[in-house]
């Protein structure tokens, strides 16, 4: 027997038209490649979409194609993600960091029919434009003015002028709430890179789940910047879930350094961020550097890949903003975990409550984790046992697209390539990567841990923690530091640090200074690399 | 084309999953009708759930049919709510305030197999056990110790005795979320009760949205003591959110007057509540005469009826308790909006955000509303312009139980049977229900604003305004009033009080003084029955 409520599909539509209905007069603020500062609102930018869904449709756009996107943050790629998604079209967010030759194959094995880009971003179009083989059209997300005088690309449509063309009368189509929406290929970091394709629900379920109070906490009081891309994992769900509560988006554009992030979040009262270690490591430096303090922000989102404890310490005792350690992946669309306390934490030691914080934090409702053995057996969440994390829920991978690789689940559970363990609270900390971790002498050494010591050092800029091959104990820890500006270090010293800080048979056998360690196109760093680049590095103690 | 994430039915058996997995420890605290402060925690409740699962079972419960409740706010209430659902059966709770007549009517409709019920309301069980056509098993929600002695009720079974006969191992089912969960029946002030069929879809987005920051704002570091009862709309989805979020649950049991809430506010360090206007005047009435104050609360959510804007007043003003008003229906799940502040209000100052906060407030994410004339044509939202509501939302009921009264939706959207105005920022403010509206020579006066200046007076406890008949305008506005004890009051002080507080023809044409205003089962004034009983009364204007 089924209930006898209303059947309404969740579709991301419903977010803009909610926006504008409730919300119509709240700030979009963008800065633009063009390098002004553009004001809009959800009102605008509501009929802006719909008259974009009328322009892809009259590009001959139909329901389950996909359109791609090279672009910042912004108002116009925020257009996108409605226009295109709302329309029944498929929203191909294409990362601009990647190598042409990925461009071009993921360009190819998604069928992009049209490829809409930021101006910064034009040489790589010209690059790879006659390459491309199913992309019918380019449109250079600009007004005519800001056209370029020449290109190299055939039949280069305006963005503006596209706009222009049509009105804004355009009905939302109600269709299945499992039809694609938008589609995001992995770094690929082994092999080629793999689509994941989210459908209208598994974003509209993930768009409640990470505005909950115990996840990002978003609400129609706070200002949103999202420094994290919207085209990593659609900006973390941020530019669906500042439609759903109604809240100021500020978009940085290209201006991701230390300095316009800094400018940005003070005039423009910034509640809220999200973003990787690595920006915010420009911001701090900007903002210690120059003696500044945050006036509005009250807390940053860091995930993507671990948050130094020293960051996170720096970030709350030193500029009262709280940290909310997440975790996720491509896969997950991403938000799989968020580090808030609960109300036993409130009593606790600001000690106490930063250990809990440092972990990656608990599952958001929805998700399902659980760590597993060698045999694949369910270990204890005993806060120590580590074992490999997998994970399940409505927003998680089925497939990839076109079922690349096949199935990659293990009994409907999806194995995140994380080691980790859970403590008693659900609290789960990465210790490392399946392919990253240290096999020494049987037991298993997480890279990350070392790594966050080095970092805590005042002469570490960047670190890295590799295994590196040994005759007794077949794989010890080699770390890879990069010294900040002007700081000196010995290696002596750094190892030295260690002590007392992690258990002695962890400590790296030894140190290499290199002048920068290589990051992948989402800013993380390519351990897989340094490991080539080292494979036959001589150990002192080997 | 589809997306490719993992197809996982929303359950609300996954709810008591996740509290129990990464809540395990929270609490959740029961006055019991037995007497005493039960305690236990999401483990216990879980395994207990289960265990209750297989009992159900045991009894021959199959999927669909119907296991009724009669019972307060308490543990093992919650523990039916999750293994009734949870397996696939739907829970029916009844209403102890409706009239013996009434819960025969009701249960008789809904075809109830097994009715669990507290001892407060066995003489009501003993009344209506032999006329009940479809119940196989009444059970005693409590021990073996406490099990009447002699009873009327044949095969009288105890709760305890149930749970103890069964282990703990159960894997709930999985199935359509679609599935029929639980069924709640309108007050029915109009004809016969009518069944409300909410699904498990329909409870697990109504659970999401009202958990979000903008709506009830929900979190594992709250202390939830719901007031309104598990009865009434299922305590307004607070039973779900908490398990949603892992916050700790307060049941109040029977004792619903102001002693008791309040020691139960204080000795559990309560942070957030909710209830209908009725109850939170015996509290605070009990907190001004004893000169307390709140040491925990922070919030509380006003709903069921409008908040007197003088209640409002006092909770936030003397008592640093921030109001959450809210407005729903059983026919909503209930909940369709809440009225918490936009980032524009908190500039503004304190008179003018409390203006806001008077109106009912805006959607929350999922619920469309629009107002309508009588040509059905939709009507400004100018914060001026009133009209009957209309909602529609995946939440929202589509048909009532077994097809009573026809299809109620028009053109796909439900009508609230409320008059309303929506401001540009959405701030819905309900002036009337439309049968209680006062049409006075062609225009419409909103009893509810008249009634709430009358409620401000020091002198008034109750005050009701209704339509009576009147020769030239059709309809004029008569005050019923009952006074506070010992408070002295006339008519003519209390008509002068409306002088700069209204429109001069919106004041009332006379007043008058009873002992009690007739109450509902749900606490609402029942106006028709006042319309009723005062239908031949002669105004001094006539």
């Amino acid at each position: 027997m089924n209930g006898l409520m209303m059947q309404q599909p969740l579709l991301i539509s419903s977010l803009i038209v909610h926006a504008e209905r409730h919300h119509g007069d709240q700030e979009i603020v963008s800065r633009r490649v063009e390098g002004d500062i553009h004001r809009t609102t959800y009102r605008e930018l509501a009929a802006r979409s719909r008259r974009m869904a009328n322009a892809l449709a009259a590009l001959g756009v139909k329901g389950g194609d996909r359109c791609a996107t090279l672009a910042w943050n912004g108002y116009r790629h925020m257009e996108l993600y409605y226009a295109v998604s709302g329309s029944g079209a498929v929203l191909h967010t294409l990362n601009p960091r990647l190598h042409p030759d990925q461009v071009v194959y993921i360009a190819d094995h998604a069928e992009d029919q049209v490829l809409f880009f930021d101006l910064s971003f034009l040489p790589l179009i010209e690059a790879i434009a006659s390459r491309t083989k199913t992309v019918r059209h380019f449109v250079a997300m600009t007004d005519r003015a800001h056209m370029p005088a020449s290109s190299k690309v055939p039949g280069l449509l305006c963005y503006e002028e596209l706009l222009e063309a049509q009105n804004d009368r355009f009905a939302w189509p109600s269709f299945d709430e499992n039809t694609a929406s938008s589609l995001c290929y992995t770094s690929g970091t082994t092999g080629n890179p793999k689509g994941v394709l989210y459908s209208h629900r598994s974003t509209l379920l993930h768009t409640f789940a990470i505005a909950m109070p115990d996840a990002l906490n978003c609400s129609a009081r706070d200002t949103v910047l999202p420094v994290v891309p919207m085209f990593h994992v659609n900006a973390w769900g941020l530019p669906y879930a500042a439609c759903m509560v109604g809240a100021k988006m500020v978009f940085p554009g290209p201006g991701l350094d230390g300095k316009s992030l800094y400018e940005l979040f003070e005039s423009e009262g910034v509640t809220m961020s999200a973003g990787v270690p690595t920006v915010w490591q420009g911001l701090l430096a900007h903002v210690e550097a120059n003696g500044l303090k945050f006036s509005t922000m009250r807390r940053t989102v860091i995930g993507g890949s671990a948050c130094p404890p020293a960051m996170m310490h720096t970030f709350q005792e030193r500029y009262d903003v709280q940290v909310i350690h997440a975790w996720g992946m491509t896969e997950m669309s991403p938000v799989g975990t968020a580090g808030t306390l609960k109300s036993k934490h409130l009593a606790m030691t600001a000690e106490q409550r930063f250990a809990v914080q440092s972990m990656q934090g608990r599952a958001v409702f929805g998700v399902d984790m659980k760590i597993v053995g060698a045999d694949g057996a369910e270990l204890p969440w005993d806060g120590k046992t580590s074992g490999e994390l997998l994970v399940k829920g409505p927003w998680i991978l089925d497939q990839y697209f076109r079922g690349e690789g096949g199935d990659p689940k293990r009994d409907g559970w999806f194995p995140t390539g994380d080691v980790a363990t859970i403590d008693a609270d659900g609290y789960m900390h990465i210790t490392d990567r399946s392919k990253d971790v240290i096999k020494s002498g049987g037991e298993w050494i997480g890279s990350i841990d070392l790594e966050n010591i080095a970092m805590a050092h005042p002469a570490v800029a960047m670190a890295a923690c590799i295994a590196v091959a040994h005759p007794k104990w077949d794989e010890r820890p080699l770390l890879v530091v990069v010294k900040k500006p002007g700081a000196e270090v010995t290696k002596d010293e750094l190892l030295k640090f260690y002590e007392g800080r992690i258990a002695k048979w962890w400590t790296p056998d030894d140190v290499v200074f290199v002048d920068a360690i290589p990051l992948g196109a989402t800013g993380k760093m390519q351990k897989n690399k340094l490991r080539e680049s080292l494979k036959d590095y001589k150990l002192p103690t080997a």
